[in-house]
């Protein structure tokens, strides 16, 4: 029994130990007065004094994924099933905290090859295993959830062998990505010859291709180069009924329904996505940034809408609310400021490609903000943002340490819909946090636009009051309702995983529940795949 | 039993009759002296000699579809059966001109609500009837074979009563089609308020909304406005089980798997297809066109790639092969000539959009043209074109009448293999022809362009020998495996139909197909929805 290669994040908090960054004085002050909690409010257990709950795997069942893949790429060891017990959502972190036996898959396989996916499904369908996909480990959304489902127990299969640029080719500007490249890997490797996906989330520094692939993960350049759904021209997947290769050289056809688009976004549930094909394109020519300012979020968005539908062509596009621009603003007078004005909402643009083209691009842009009432605050704030982009989950870690209940939501609508959708979140938010005896703080953001809408990314703050996990699972049901009832998405780019699963009936309606379930009863009989997740 | 509204186009050759014309002295010539035929070497049955099959529709039948319906909007008379015998492909054509009883729906049934469709589909499930949609009528792949499956007769299903525009958000640029609209029905509605859609294939003037979505239809201005399955945001759907609205007012979303990207090309055999949410844009603010000349095909194609890897913003962008510029030079000369310079290949370039972008998109274009060694011919020659873009089928019934077997085929593939497969499919058909003794000639055209590939589309002709039909069967039959065995598409937007259907395993693989029969299977259990067509 050896110990495999230790997923790199935290193991109870987001992304790197090295990076984690204390509250300021001011940050804590308003934790502490605001929200009336502290430090010493909240329990946490260390590391060592961590307990899993006991492997239930049976010396046959090590013996058989020892056959699929090899003996020094199975492990049933603590280190190694504690990495890999859930993401980042708040939920997930704040189980880490638990005393008394957390949950965890009950062992972890490494493959190397798609055959050895293969055979691992075949012993799980055999020995009534469960097989949760591990990629990063940034899923917010209970998506790596140890859940067996009807199986006898679980195991994390991890694809970080999975790790290699298969093929570039030039000419077609198209890359086969192993399904277990994270994203800096993969950009590396494209940079070499020049070449860029051009995907980043807010995960980008730890998520993989293949969850890319299989959450329809959308990057903050998607007004650009597009969500990652529309930048895969093929998938090869491990189903337990044998391989899929989809998507033929063609870039479009006409045969039929868009099967790529059954395995996109569907989260472990049809098959272990083990290569992806994407269009990629050259290193960007000229890059051009300019931050503006907006006297209020309803001219920003009407800013942000006409500037999508004429298609002025923008690489980035965002703004923030009165709120975050506020807090925002706060942090960055601490880093010594940036000259932006104070108040107003703040809104970043950038601007990648060709010389001949993006002047015009950004010209054109700049005449419908200003249209619209904005004052251009220069390039400075946006590289500023650029360079954070990154930053911000980290927050949320001493912040939860220090009593406070964060958590980030995220939805789209129609353009016509998003300030009446963006209120009635906000109210709901504060009339639950209100229930519990806690003010609260919503910070909004729209970061992805689109032709006929945008999304809304809300950034959650409050107090922990008693059983904490209870309490947002309670807030985040009453955001769910309120999301189905008034023409949101019940997740524009997190996904579905566990913790919206029962949420996607509204989504799709009956048939479309049938569809997903006639075609889960297809591609895996035996319910090996993910159990829990997505599929009601 | 009335007689029913007639579908527009005539009954036994593409479109308006007042609109054919007949061929010139020269291309007479062409057709005597090459390909050694005449019309006097051809049969074709006149109107009034036509003899179907006889209905086997019974009273009971009838009456149940009358109950679903009323008895105003069913029929089996032979005047509404022989228009919706078929679509327009050569097969259908030549079917058309057969002495002896040909093949045609039992009935015609022409609902007008939703709820008359899910009555339909449950009159036709528990009487044993088949249902085969009926939008335009222009399907070229055998979409439109009246062809019962296991049942014991089989229906046209009519959809032109679902012909409005049910509502049009100027916010979010988004409007509800009915799926009975055609193409010009559509353009009409919306231009009254200012706005397009923008999707003009060459089936435009007949074809409807709910053929573009049910086909993966694309059209000529795909460069800029994208293929019509890029254009919908929402459909809603009658199945057998249930009626499905798919696209919830978010633009994108994360929600799991995209099931509308399953209706769409589904040709009918999941689902009835009666309304299309689409994003629709503002009437463009300019238009500009130019004419190219490329040197040869190999330069053309460069340019394009580099043009559409870029992003220079052309609305459309189309490259004729060497034959096909030299006989579209030759009729243009004969109408009186456009000063175009002889020889090479002919490329036209269309720009529309804001007054702001359009001249940087265009000059970016030319730029790139003038670099791979195009030579601009102006405006004349690219307006002429986009003024006879709609005109091209009507060549082909003449030609038929003369004795020419002429067909068009479609594939596309990825850009480094754009010519070796366009030489193959040119080969095979040459080869094909000299089987049968006759000489061959192959037009061809890259109309559709994509980041990482582009299509591919042929115009064959040659001499018909003995039985025409299966001699074009047998032609095509060699042209699909090419396609398969070269990395094409089986169809880049035709669709698949009775046609194409035996090479979809081909193109979807196993696993693939056991998915489209497993949702087949969830959806329409009694098999009533379009048999024969696309599912394998």
């Amino acid at each position: 029994m050896t110990t495999l290669p230790i997923p790199p994040m935290a193991w109870d908090a987001w992304g790197d130990p090295e990076r984690a960054t204390p509250l300021s004085e001011s940050q804590l002050a308003l934790v502490h007065d605001a929200l009336g909690v502290s430090a010493a409010d909240v329990d946490a257990v260390p590391r060592n004094e961590v307990v899993l709950r006991p492997s239930r795997l049976t010396a046959g069942d090590v013996a058989a994924l020892s056959g699929a893949v090899g003996a020094e790429w199975v492990s049933t060891s603590d280190a190694d099933r504690l990495p890999r017990a859930g993401g980042k959502s708040t939920l997930d972190l704040l189980r880490r905290k638990q005393r008394g036996p957390q949950d965890a898959p009950d062992g972890v396989v490494v493959p190397g090859t798609e055959e050895e996916v293969l055979a691992v499904l075949a012993a799980c369908g055999a020995g009534g295993l469960a097989v949760v996909p591990f990629g990063g480990g940034t899923s917010v959304v209970g998506g790596l959830d140890p859940e067996a489902g009807k199986a006898r127990a679980v195991i994390s299969l991890d694809l970080r062998r999975f790790d290699r640029l298969e093929s570039l080719d030039e000419t077609d500007q198209e890359a086969v990505l192993g399904a277990g490249l994270t994203g800096p890997a993969a950009e590396r490797l494209l940079a070499e010859r020049g070449y860029e996906l051009g995907h980043y989330p807010q995960s980008f520094l730890y998520a993989t291709i293949g969850g890319f692939a299989a959450t329809r993960s959308s990057g903050q350049d998607s007004a650009g180069y597009g969500r990652f759904d529309e930048m895969v021209r093929g998938l090869r997947v491990v189903t337990p009924v044998g391989v899929l290769e989809l998507g033929r050289p063609a870039p479009r056809t006409a045969a039929g329904p868009d099967l790529r688009q059954l395995f996109l976004g569907s989260e472990g549930t049809f098959g272990i996505i083990t290569a992806v094909r994407v269009r990629v394109h050259s290193l960007p020519e000229v890059r051009e940034y300019e931050a503006w300012s907006f006297p209020d979020f309803a001219s920003g968005v009407a800013a942000l809408r006409e500037v999508e539908q004429l298609g002025t062509g923008p690489t980035v596009l965002r703004l923030s609310d009165e709120t975050e621009t506020a807090l925002n603003l706060a942090t960055v007078d601490e880093a010594g400021g940036d000259g932006a004005a104070p108040g107003g909402c703040f809104a970043v643009t950038a601007f990648e490609g060709p010389a001949a083209l993006v002047p015009a691009r950004h010209a054109a842009t700049a005449a419908v903000f200003a249209a619209h009432g904005g004052t251009s605050l220069g390039e400075a704030p946006a590289r500023h943002w650029a360079e954070r982009r990154f930053d911000g989950p980290y927050l949320r870690d001493p912040l939860l340490a220090e009593g406070a209940l964060v958590e980030t939501l995220e939805t789209a609508t129609s353009w016509s819909n998003l300030l009446a959708l963006k209120q009635a979140v906000s109210d709901v938010v504060a009339a639950k946090f209100g229930e519990y005896g806690s003010v609260s703080l919503v910070l909004c953001h729209v970061s992805h636009v689109y032709d006929t809408g945008a999304s809304l990314y809300f950034t959650v703050v409050g107090a922990q009051k008693g059983d904490a996990l209870a309490q947002w699972r309670d807030v985040k049901a009453a955001v769910n309702d309120v999301l189905m009832s008034h023409r949101g998405t019940i997740t524009h780019h997190h996904g579905v995983g566990a913790d919206h699963r029962a949420w996607l009936p509204d989504e799709v309606g009956p048939v479309g529940v049938r569809i997903l379930q006639a075609v889960k009863a297809a591609l895996d009989p035996a319910g090996v795949l993910n159990p829990g997740k997505l599929i009601p």
